[in-house]
């Protein structure tokens, strides 16, 4: 299985990337990995590092796509980045995924138009996955692809994230809640209650409307939004993250004293790891003839190993292809339905 | 300064609802609270009070309106209820503000169809406060009255936002951020793209679309969105609170032995001051005609108390007349403006 790495979008930087890929090889030695970017930037940053021969292959792009550029005009602009290149790879089938912790805007439409969608989707959507209270996962779309949608695109959702629900999560007949503002059919915008009736016509095991507060509750594996009520909790989320460990950190800091900190490093490790979403590792753009799993842009080594092992698992899990037999409906599998 | 509390709507109790009144009497002497519910129930409850007279009148109502009830059904079939009571006594001239920490639907209902629009209003809205990382305090509106919104809805929010961050929060022009999917002007939905220009053209301190992960950051005291997005916010909000507290609490008795956690009690206390919203004690209904504060339906008697001080604060700030003159165009204050 092969993974093609952006090595030029980490916000921290190419060594962030190469210590990712090295992460990620380790844990998964099936996985071969291919670096894309700039040759002479990443053979210089190798040097830090202890091996003789590096065990991924590099190939060159010269360009670099910044946070800053406009998305459809990097595109025209810049066809021989390091975005462009990983999407070729794919397209041309030399390897089986990519990741990129590049800007999210021009990885999502270099994918979109070079790649092209799965048969019968309508639109591709960003699929994040978050802790849940009882310790497991939930996996929320779109998260930022789409941002006005119509209820047939939700509906579509809801049979995606069903597919990595039981494929990645590994939970037979995965739950799903329609994001809403109370659990009663009736509440809800004009989106919300046209989509609650097609899913409620389907044979997913759909659950209902759920209330933002049921999102990490645990009673649902898959949450259904649109991609600007998506995009806005996830950043939210993320923000009141740092801003529960601004608080414990400052706290701790005045408080305990350096030996029971130690012990208590515990389970601030826990609540960071809970709750500090860069550490998940990307967000599968979900519906692309391809597999695309787009990394947050101040990736840790661990958010790249995490979002190469992604990109394994998708692909290892013939996603697509389980995609374009559910919305042809001749594969419903019975892991999908209510039962 | 007379406020009308509703006894009955509170999850937890009447006593909860009558300890919350007197912490607010205590605390604010120039207050009088006027009691509504089932006089029974509320006298019983009294004798677990060490006072001989309440510090309070009581206003008897037959009525309850559950939770379950439907907002509008529950107008018409419990003419008597408490909610219904505490809102003809602000029609009539009789107090100047309600508290009700019951059914929101029928609040908000109760209260639009009686009291009517301030002039110039399209839709009230709910205004509620966060704590930001910087330890100030940012309104964020509307967090659930609107579902469907227009654009000239989401100016209006942002008028009515300013005011309550100046009169309330006491911040002279306060910044003004329109909740969306990226900072630059062309990033978001329809309704945002549209809201957008029309705040740009206004003299409102609009500082631009900010991302959720910048509502709790410091950087804007009044947080524009529809009533979707906001209550799928606040929600999620005091969920992730929970989730926190619960792993704090539940790390910390497997690993800090008893003394400590007296210590690390203060700061366990802040962390829970900050992240529970139930605690903050009420979103006004912003645009009726009248002084309405919505409280949690699981408030605290503190919550109770802070909702009762929201009352007062509201009315004595003559909110709706600000309202109004702004919206006129009349009076629309330099404290108001970008400057």
């Amino acid at each position: 299985m092969r993974v093609a790495v952006d090595a030029m979008g980490a916000e921290k930087g190419i060594g962030i990337v190469i210590e990712g890929a090295l992460r990620a090889i380790e844990e998964n030695p099936e996985i071969e990995v291919t670096l894309v970017g700039d040759e002479a930037r990443i053979q210089d940053k190798i040097k830090s590092f202890s091996f003789t021969k590096p065990p991924f292959s590099i190939i060159h792009a010269p360009q670099v796509i910044e946070m800053s550029d406009s998305a459809t005009a990097s595109l025209k602009t810049k066809r021989n980045s390091s975005v462009s290149v990983v999407v070729d790879l794919v397209k041309e089938g030399k390897v089986d995924g990519l990741v990129s912790a590049g800007n999210t805007g021009a990885v999502m439409a270099t994918s979109l138009l070079k790649l092209g969608k799965v048969r019968g989707v309508k639109r591709p959507c960003l699929a994040a996955v978050f802790p849940t209270l009882d310790g497991g996962k939930v996996v929320i779309l779109d998260v930022g692809a789409n941002v006005d949608c119509r209820p047939d695109y939700l509906f579509q959702f809801a049979v995606m994230g069903s597919i990595y629900a039981y494929k990645v999560l590994k939970r037979r007949r995965p739950r799903v809640g329609l994001l809403s503002i109370g659990a009663e059919e009736n509440k809800g915008n004009e989106l919300v209650l046209q989509t609650h009736k097609l899913l409620s016509q389907s044979s997913l095991n759909f659950v209902g409307n759920i209330e933002g507060g049921d999102i990490t509750g645990g009673s649902v594996e898959v949450v259904v939004c649109d991609g600007f009520v998506g995009n806005i909790i996830l950043k939210f989320a993320e923000g009141l993250a740092r801003t529960a460990l601004a608080i414990v950190d400052e706290e701790l800091k005045s408080v305990l004293p350096g030996l029971v900190r130690m012990v208590s490093g515990k389970w601030l490790e826990r609540l960071k790891k809970d709750f500090d979403y860069a550490e998940y590792g990307g967000v599968p753009l979900m519906g692309v003839k391809g597999v695309c799993v787009i990394a947050h842009g101040a990736s840790s080594s661990k958010a790249i190993k995490n979002a190469i092992l992604a990109s394994f698992q998708y692909a290892q899990g013939r996603i697509n292809q389980h995609i374009e037999m559910a919305l042809a409906k001749k594969g419903v599998k019975d892991e999908l339905t209510e039962g």
